[in-house]
């Protein structure tokens, strides 16, 4: 037998599970539409239905014994989906209640930024790492801080909403109802707000002749590695914003890493230089040169569910520990 | 025997220290210049002298059972204070090492703002709490933050520099030689420079009659009680800030609470009104209602050393506990 966790990653279009042993291998998964459901029963004995097939279809011998779920809006200390706005379920939903009475073992559940912070920590580039901050660049901007080997979760479970702190007052509208967040400006929505921002302001480019509209993330990072001036200047507004962001978030956790996360990062350097830059320069002198700015040791599909079952994997064995 | 910790606050002029019982009380005390010796051997005789004559000298049968000391640059980890602009003393000062031997009771020590959080939560009004930041408005910005019912040190013991993020770029000059950090704004003497600044725009205002190099805080606070609409202007901007930049941190550490303490807090609804104002303003939707912003229930010459004697209790039953 294989003990394992899994961990289900909850998207507003696509729920992802695995099964995660100890070492943070994905021995056996699936998938489904979070969408297809507008009712938390369907939707959950859709998914217990699915991990419970997947679970005897699989060759290996698999001893489950946690769940750990990464979700939008999640709160760890009640267990529960707080008024997510890109899921259909409404209210106040008791998520980790219900999966682990329909999976018999215990559940735990945070956001999918958290998550991620959790599977660096256990698999990834922050294994021994006690100080550290993830930061998501997707759609969105999330944030995990680890601080003295423990999530930073607040007095209420919503602790690390980097994404939401306001960086330039009277700003860009927000999804959130505010003006002026970190994450209109740095992530992929973000750079592309920027793009169509220049090319409003009639900045030559080769994107120009493209509906503005239809512009994707990856028509900019084809155009800037083609040497476009506009999406080259797009990267570097939005890596010096990150960088600035980035080093008076230092200045309040003092984190020994910064870990960037997601599909922004794929950009590389265009994204990375002006970043490393901007977080140099505007760095307190008493922690210049002792902060570690790298790119995720987790890749590609398999990250969200590894930091879901990481949860759980930290939660057994916390509770075995006697914490 | 009543048991008790010496508290030692290091400013840059004037040495502080009281024995302080487990409840808080300052049972004895003494004070000295701190400049008054450019080396640190004579410093630390002067300094542990006046402690063992005030300790015989007492009426009160005490116990030195532990040390602590608030000093500027000062490293929980290491016991150091690191190269001090404001003390006369070079380099890297084994304090804790040094005070821990001729005092021979265990000695630790950390900034100022830790200490001061350290206080409020064993002796003032952050009693019960685990999530919590105080923030010092003196000359400068100081902040302690206790997460999960600890002092966030991060990883080097350097967090919680809150006055060094910058939340105005290329802003006014700051002493740590970057531009438009909180504090160069939000403190004493970032009100006094706001209030110059106004008074150089042509504002009109009762305090251009004054020598503005020899303005002090008390006379803009006479100013505003008085409807001085320049005076008012200046501690509504600093309110603004500071609100903004409250609303930011509690974005990443979700805390129940804000305390706030230092000389500024004296002025009240002055600078209380337009902060809390920003404060609700800014806040992240899941936060509003949900973070008390108070006044410290330390007042006064105390507090100093009731927070770094607050440190030395916290470290003995931590101990104690075996933690």
């Amino acid at each position: 037998m294989t003990r394992v966790t899994v961990g289900i990653d909850i998207g507003g279009t696509t729920t992802d599970f695995a099964f995660v042993d100890r070492d943070g291998a994905c021995l056996a998964g699936g998938s489904m539409r979070t969408d297809a459901h507008a009712d938390i029963e369907p939707y959950l004995g859709e998914l217990v239905g699915s991990i419970e097939r997947c679970k005897s279809d699989s060759s290996l011998s698999l001893e489950l014994i946690g769940c750990g779920i990464g979700a939008p809006n999640a709160n760890y200390f009640t267990g529960t989906v707080d008024h997510a706005p890109n899921l259909s379920w409404k209210g106040v939903v008791p998520l980790a209640a219900l999966l682990s009475e329909q999976l018999a073992v215990p559940a735990v559940l945070t956001n999918d930024a958290n998550a991620a912070a959790l599977g660096e920590m256990l698999f990834g580039s922050a294994k021994g790492l006690t100080d550290f901050v993830l930061v998501t660049l997707g759609t969105g901007l999330g944030s995990g801080f680890v601080t003295g080997g423990e999530l930073l979760y607040g007095h209420d479970g919503f602790a690390g909403e980097l994404g939401h702190t306001i960086v330039i007052p009277e700003g860009r509208e927000c999804g959130c109802g505010r003006r002026g967040c970190l994450e209109t400006y740095v992530s992929v929505s973000g750079l592309m707000r920027t793009v169509r921002q220049l090319l409003e302001d009639g900045q030559a480019s080769s994107l120009a002749d493209q509906d503005p509209t239809s512009l994707k993330g990856e028509d900019v990072f084809t155009a800037a590695q083609s040497g476009d001036v506009l999406a080259l200047n797009a990267f570097e507004r939005t890596g010096r914003l990150l960088g600035l962001a980035l080093a008076n978030t230092v200045a309040i956790t003092s984190p020994s890493d910064i870990i960037l996360f997601g599909g922004l990062v794929g950009s590389g350097d265009l994204l990375l230089k002006p970043t490393q830059a901007a977080f140099e320069e505007n760095l307190l002198n008493i922690y210049r040169g002792n902060v570690n700015l790298s790119l995720s040791g987790l890749r590609g599909s398999e990250a969200a569910v590894q930091g879901a079952a990481a949860l759980s994997w930290k939660e057994l064995e916390q509770h075995h520990d006697g914490h």
